[in-house]
């Protein structure tokens, strides 16, 4: 296909794209195609609006009587029920509190007492490191073993070895090639065993029709600042389906997850529901200025975001082979093996990054060779996405990426 | 002294104070007078503008590359440094992050694991709950017990017990009656006995001339959003004396905490210095409006803000002795064994705060009995301190606290 086809696809494809009305909910910069929401979501026009008044009116005027007269002692649960519809999870299930590490201690703290005679927790080793880490902290503390091997090993070895499996905890998504894993299938395989299931959904949360409730997911965890949209570090999420609430008992015991709170009783009993997995006064701003982001979902379904980011990824790798046949794709071609970013290998990839964000095109680098490209439905039209390809095409034939301003530093 | 004599001398106490500047950095409701700093400090002018800028110049306009351009990597460190100043901590020993709880259950389990040998947490029973279920927590997977006493009891129980004593966790100010504790002398009765120390400075951060490092405290935990006046919810802190930052290995091993978190490194190596104290992602927008609190003491020394929350919480006190002679102070009159709050103790102690409130004196109640006035130095007058006593002379006069609307409720 020529690329004036490609360019007059992409314009049909954005003519009847369901989520068009959502790219004015946003503010982004001129000039720039935002390939990043995987790691830092857009701006909400709206996020200015609610943070002065929390600001203004709540703080300022309302001051501590804002605890009860504007919500803020319910927050992290009535803001997490909203993320609930968004991750499939009915009401009373998802709390807004710590970060996505924090919520994972405990998640795999609270399975191990919920498991005693059970020792493994099972993880993929590709995992993003942090997951990796807590894993390691909470095997040493809660007398278990780490066992690691890629998500597609894990059904067969639940049903082989899974009776010492007290959890399988897994990212749904890979964060450096952007594929996928089979999230139904590794849930059947953890209840089969007898174990439990715990998903990041860091990379799915707000970009995937994840359907934590109908497929009985015992627990997830994630953050609400990439595909969500929540503002630089809002607060995690933790969701503990009802059924395993009562015996969710994490150890950061903070005030906040207690059943009485203001009875400032010196002994701890934890909340009867998920409001146990609170710990300390949550970062109220960042926490209520979030919900400027649950709203730009507002009216549409998850199965439509879903279906607009196959959407654009496919797209964008389809004008990759026609455009630039000789890049390595590392995401998956199979929709139902991809998230909704398509990584790219490439020896230079620290470069081709430099070059695409010196022309606009805001991707990242991760170690030691991935470019990596997010889509976030709500505000990218198949158009940007064939730019972005053309793009591609021009550092690489120009050889921009190997420009030796493009030094390696730190970059998030 | 007749009313008029201790409203002259207030104002000349007023003329004579070296924070009156100060004030004009907060906005206050008009005809409030803000008793309530010891629970959610007031807001700063400057807030707006920095949160404005947060969100629509580094969130909307710079977008993911404000972690390098608009140091938001560094931002718990930096701003750590700067609470650091407020609480005598030299830099590089302070972290904003987390929440005050999780916090000190970090300082707890890796005190724990300094001190194998050893199996005692010595607390107070009269801490805030969360210092007591973190302690209990942290007892339960240190292998460790709780010994509870009131502080003044741990000097001796150091001197005859403090061998097996890993760890004396104090509140350096206690929240119900605004009794402070001994700092030194603990902090010097722990050492003497071998143990580490570590104080809670919710109550006397902002408030009082904390001298960490002066005093060779060895840990710290705090809020920013009282005296601080960082904002809802804004992010704690925790200091870790240089000396021991090498051997401070907590549990919660998120990536932020990382020595070198972009290498991705599936093995957690902590960060040689006090980054080792971070775990996942802080919520930046609660982060970095906080430092409009933090701008409110430029200027002005932490023994100044002392002097002045002296002057005031005594004039208050001498006001009530002449005004409401019947109520009872809870709060110690010695002004080394006082924080920034004068506490009463009255059996409709719910009705008088409410009754306060309604006449435009914000303070608090604490179970059972506690009306809690606090006293932020940089926004309060000596003649608001009269106000405020006259007005609970009025309410007791005409049992405005026994109106029936008073009925308690969740307040915090």
């Amino acid at each position: 296909m020529p690329i004036a086809a490609l360019i007059r696809r992409a314009r049909d494809l954005d003519e009847a794209n369901p989520l068009r009305h959502l790219r004015d909910r946003f503010r982004l910069p001129d000039g720039v195609v935002y390939l990043d929401g995987n790691s830092l979501g857009a701006m909400p026009v709206k996020a200015r609006d609610i943070a002065l008044d929390v600001i203004e009116r709540q703080w300022g005027q309302d001051l501590i009587g804002s605890w009860n007269d504007n919500g803020w002692w319910e927050a992290p649960t009535r803001v997490g029920d909203r993320i609930g519809e968004l991750v499939g999870a009915a009401p009373g299930q998802v709390v807004v509190t710590d970060s996505t590490s924090v919520n994972l201690f405990k998640v795999l703290m609270a399975a191990s007492a919920m498991m005693p005679s059970r020792t493994v927790v099972l993880t993929d080793q590709g995992s993003f490191p942090t997951d990796l880490y807590m894993a390691d902290a909470a095997a040493s503390l809660g007398d278990m073993v780490v066992v690691t091997m890629p998500p597609p090993e894990m059904v067969e070895y639940l049903r082989d070895s899974g009776d010492d499996v007290v959890i399988a905890a897994v990212s749904s998504v890979d964060y450096r090639t952007g594929e996928a894993w089979d999230l139904p299938a590794i849930t059947a395989a953890a209840h089969e065993a007898g174990a439990l299931v715990a998903w990041d959904l860091c990379h799915s949360g707000g970009a995937m029709d994840i359907q934590l409730d109908a497929h009985r997911v015992d627990m997830a965890v994630g953050c609400t600042y990439k595909y969500l949209n929540g503002g630089p570090g809002s607060p995690a999420f933790l969701y503990v389906a009802e059924r395993h609430q009562d015996r969710f008992n994490q150890p950061l015991t903070g005030w906040q997850g207690h059943r009485d709170p203001f009875a400032m009783s010196p002994r701890y009993e934890p909340d009867p529901g998920i409001a146990r997995g609170r710990v300390g006064t949550p970062p109220l701003l960042s926490l209520l200025t979030m919900e400027a982001g649950l709203d730009t979902f507002d009216g549409v379904t998850m199965a439509q975001v879903r279906e607009v980011s196959l959407s654009l990824t496919g797209l964008f790798m389809e004008a990759l082979d026609q455009l630039v046949p000789q890049v390595e794709i590392a995401t998956p071609r199979s929709e139902n093996q991809r998230g909704s970013q398509v990584s790219l290998r490439h020896p230079e990839a620290f470069g081709v990054v430099s070059a695409l964000i010196e022309r606009g095109f805001v991707g990242d680098f991760r170690e030691p060779d991935i470019v990596r490209l997010g889509f976030a439905a709500p505000y990218l039209s198949h158009e940007q996405v064939i730019d972005a390809a053309v793009a591609l095409q021009q550092i690489l034939a120009a050889n921009h990426h190997l420009d030796p301003r493009f030094v390696k530093s730190k970059v998030t």
